[in-house]
């Protein structure tokens, strides 16, 4: 169904062997050829077929990720990062064989600088890992995709999640990394103060190169401090098009929400299922407010107000953190929520993201598309941002229900282009959307992003097969 | 005193000559190689040496700045971007000769996406220009360098100003350019969708480039609604050190304070007589809060609690529009009324930016190394950034004076790399600080850029002598 790139290798065995005697020589029991290691690092959450590298390696220092990709670089052989395994577009896999960099070990909280709001982590530490170490300092870091990822893993692949909305993404969150480049040297690419205009942002630049361009070693992220009052609540609404008209009004009026989720009444049918909640089966507004008492108070009043006027409601707050974080885990396990709908069968998780504008149209239409083409597919999204998820849950060995989903994934990314949007708001391009770079971007921008591959991998070692269509 | 880039030509007498004839031949009247509009698009805000272009064009669309970097291309002649000349750095110099691409007639609104926040424009748009544009739809831009720059300019320049503490800077409200390279080629970076994972961030990387890797043609900035309520205020401290810990405590206090700017004794001195005020001449926070009535009151008040606690005070609040815009013209005119401390004198405005955790520890430094240098020399800056400005206003012809200057510079800039900060927060490098980009970057990180610039443009021909050194 996707162009998951060639098996081409461009290596031999006997560079693969000599690689692998090195490596072995050099991290013993830390480099494995096992088979069922090297599946584990393949990608296994989505419908993509699994390709699985060659070798699995555990650095424990940005040297050894260094001396990694010097030795795999001389042998010619791709070199894959890995940090949870938990990304939706095949980013992990390898389609030209290669060795995996498991950056489990390097999870160590570096040093947490509370009176910058700032925290230095090495790549392997997860999101609940870096919030529970930062808990007892009254401060927090927003940025959550669904799984709970590594830090690397989400500056890599400009991860973001249900707090984007205020918070904003990786893109706004990473302060500077450190990464291997594909010559084996070490970038640190921004100091620690909090803005600069001094040279080209390569921040930014690997923030989002899926491990295209270096292997992240180091990440300083910005932190926040924990709101004095939270409250959070659910809503809902006749139609997903009133949710998400709402949810425009909402955002227009300038309200500081710091998450508003939409889930469609299949979706919300799945959680209650899964997560044990009784909401009613109907299109849902999952909101949050962050603040001091009187303006989470405020805000909250406000909100009504809007929803009101598109027949939302009645409300359900849940102020104590008990309610709250049942909710939130109800929200962040959709993915698996989804996929219990059909026991047995593949979750094809996708994301589009269009202008807030168009989000209710988007929806609207996409909701139209679901139906005619007879799919089990829930909605689910980061509605404030106008992002939203489809999971088509689908029997992959039923050939006209892959036909039928492989038609609807095309038509939503076509219909988000054409209303100005992009192909994926946060999952990434990995191998499953490399064939709409080109009509999102232009042959021009897609030719610059290959200049600068081309320029800081020249023998294309770094995770060959992602992002960049041949 | 700087390395201002060599003045070697690459291109014969001959080229230029043909180019020029071409130029002409296409652009009439719009083409131009007059001594005296060749002057004014060199340098001339600053100390740096005026480095004349060959000629000027003024292009009036897209395709037209497509045409002359095509024209330039061939004839192996530089080109460079304009905008207001209102940089710091340099950055319109023209070391190694080449043509002026003047975008003064391109300052058109190309579109207002009210309902997205967000708006499209040509480059030569204003930021005033803008902003008196939008002000019907209760819509603002926020980010204000001291001049009235060109939007183009400011994405160039990753500008930031008094409102970034709040709202960001370039690099935050850009949505996408779209740029002609150096092969002629046009690029969009991204769609209207707030956010998005697909492919290399080419946005950020156009942003803070300098015209060194393509020229912008068009922006897309994000909007922000004008607050329900703004008040403005003015505080005094007794040192430098009380208003940078009491900016520190606010900061950390997670207070969303929209402008708090510090302006030294003399620097206060300086506004009283160029802009009319009458302030007590001590070190002085000026300050600006966003938000609905109440909140409003209520950040006023945890600031003033906050500022108590460093001696500070008292306050004197100015909530009427006219007085607000006074406290704020007068602080966008502080480089003028810098300079008028000693008419006839050359003003010499730098910047850098440190961790907050610094900031008070680096202006009390910069202002023992001031003193005992004995400089004319007014610090103001966007403190709650850890980013100032110092302003020597010094006597060219004095060759002790300059001297002088010459090795404050070199200690502000060490000073601020020492303290985990950036050689400059928001004016840029240009040519002025090329030769701190090793020092602050690193051997790799250097490489790195200096690979994308080759890999974008092979010929060198955008606004060589800028961003990298030789």
């Amino acid at each position: 169904m996707v162009d998951s790139g060639e098996n081409a290798r461009r290596f031999t065995a006997q560079d693969l062997s000599f690689l692998g005697d090195r490596l072995a020589a050099r991290f013993g029991a830390r480099f494995s050829t096992g088979q069922a290691l090297r599946d584990q690092h393949a990608s296994v959450l989505t419908w993509l077929p699994p390709q699985a590298p060659d070798g699995v390696v555990f650095p424990e220092s940005e040297a050894e990720v260094a001396e990694i990709v010097r030795l795999c670089s001389e042998h010619g052989v791709p070199v894959i990062a890995y940090g949870t395994g938990t990304s939706l577009e095949g980013h992990v896999n390898a389609p030209e064989g290669g060795i995996s960099v498991d950056m489990g070990r390097m999870n160590a909280v570096v040093a947490v600088h509370a009176e910058d709001l700032d925290v230095v982590v090495q790549p392997g530490v997860t999101r609940k890992q870096l919030n529970d170490y930062l808990r007892d300092q009254g401060l927090f870091f927003p940025i959550d995709p669904g799984a709970d990822a590594s830090i690397g893993g989400m500056a890599a692949t400009r991860a973001s999640g249900t707090n984007a909305v205020r918070y904003g993404t990786m893109k706004d969150n990473v302060v500077s990394v450190r990464a291997v480049l594909a010559n084996g040297e070490v970038v640190s690419t921004a100091s620690r103060a909090k803005k600069s205009s001094a040279g080209y942002d390569l921040t930014r630049l690997l923030v989002g190169s899926e491990g295209t361009l270096g292997i992240i070693t180091e990440v300083t992220l910005r932190l926040h401090g924990i709101p004095e009052a939270i409250s959070a609540g659910v809503c809902p609404f006749a139609t997903e098009k009133a949710a998400c008209d709402a949810v425009i009004a909402t955002i227009q009026s300038g309200l500081a929400v710091a998450r508003i989720e939409l889930l469609d009444a299949l979706m919300v049918r799945a959680a209650n299922a899964y997560s044990g909640l009784d909401l009613p089966e109907s299109p849902m507004l999952f909101l949050e407010f962050h603040g001091s008492e009187a303006g989470v108070a405020e805000q909250a009043e406000r909100f009504g107000e809007i929803a009101a006027e598109y027949g939302g409601g009645p409300f359900s707050w849940a102020t104590r953190p008990e309610e709250r974080t049942r909710l939130w885990t109800a929200r962040h396990n959709a993915y698996w929520a989804a996929g219990a709908l059909r026991p047995g069968m593949r979750s094809l998780a996708t994301d589009v993201c269009v202008p807030l504008s168009r989000l209710a149209e988007c929806v609207a239409e996409t909701r139209r598309d679901i139906d005619e083409t007879g799919l089990v597919a829930p909605i689910v999204g980061h509605v404030g941002d106008g992002n939203f998820h489809v999971q088509p849950i689908i029997d992959v060995d039923n050939a006209d229900e892959v036909e039928a989903c492989k038609g609807f994934l095309e038509r939503l990314v076509q219909r988000a282009l054409a209303m100005e949007g992009t192909c994926t708001g946060e999952h990434g391009v990995g191998q499953g959307k490399r064939k709409y770079l080109k009509a999102e971007h232009g042959e021009a921008a897609l030719a610059a992003m290959k200049a600068i591959k081309t320029a800081l991998d020249p023998k294309g070692i770094l995770n060959p097969g992602k992002i960049l269509p041949d």
